[in-house]
């Protein structure tokens, strides 16, 4: 994994793509399927949404950190078994056979098969809501990585992956943020 | 324009797509393009990042309603020139060609050109960090539209186009939500 610019990062999310993340708490390291997140702030910053019903909610509010993943679509069998069960009573580095890299500056893991992995720290929980503000601190992409299709869910079991590009540079140069 | 489902609007934003969002203040329509936007709730709830450098802004707060448009590929570039002008110089649906439909329950109007629109009332607003929470009231689709392929902005203003579908229904079975 190459470092990847801070600058960059939230172009990972932008798309909407379904992402992992990954927690440590107590030793123990979790990865859960997520696809309710969204970009705040270009620096970047980013939402997320979960609640008490998922294993991973805990481990957030208590170590205040996370490693957002992003998975591509040779893996999405993968990423849909990790959304269906629970860290509370499954190893799922294990038991999908993902290897975990440690990371820069926090005790959550990069996912060594994922294309690009995103080190953050949790800096508010809005309780009423449930969304975790996080804060990127340093960025990794696999640049040798040739599938770099990301998967979108419908919501209904179906998934999209990742087709054409259409490139409206020129018309959006205007309004681009910095370095990218 | 159909009615559809409530249980199934949430399909509409769960895959991250560019969306449009329609405002009516003081008599006056607009419309933006946003992709800082995620589910909140199967019910559905979402939630959606603007400030005041936005103009659609002050509607949002001032009309705490909306509708949430979802174009396809092929009026993608009216999308991106949606987003690079500013309703504050220009009647955006006179500038694309875009027709506004009343909605049922709010001024905001639903776009006729999308393939499918969402009326919101805003139910929060988090001033922290300009939030807003919508509660979707009303979902509209047109069902004889050909073009179902949303887009997804990748930030550097190339965006990524759907394409082929997945189908893990089987293995999310017992997670997914009723009625999708």
């Amino acid at each position: 994994m190459r470092k990847l610019s801070l600058n960059k990062a939230f172009m990972l999310l932008e798309p909407g793509p379904v992402v992992l993340v990954t927690t440590a708490d107590k030793g123990k390291n979790n990865i859960m399927t997520i696809s309710w997140h969204m970009v705040m702030d270009f620096t970047p910053r980013f939402a997320l949404l979960t609640g008490p019903w998922n294993y991973s909610y805990k481990a957030l509010i208590r170590t205040k950190s996370c490693v957002i993943s992003i998975p591509t679509v040779d893996i999405s069998k993968k990423v849909v078994g990790i959304g269906v069960c629970s860290g509370s009573d499954t190893d799922k580095f294990k038991k999908f056979d993902l290897t975990p890299v440690k990371a820069k500056s926090i005790d959550a893991p990069l996912i060594k098969e994922c294309l690009a992995n995103v080190e953050c720290h949790v800096t508010d929980h809005i309780k009423k809501h449930d969304i975790f503000v996080l804060e990127a601190v340093h960025a990794w992409i696999d640049v040798n990585r040739k599938e770099r299709r990301t998967i979108h869910a419908n919501g209904d079991g179906t998934f999209v992956v990742d087709g054409r590009v259409l490139n409206y540079r020129r018309l959006m140069l205007p309004k681009l943020p910095p370095g990218v």
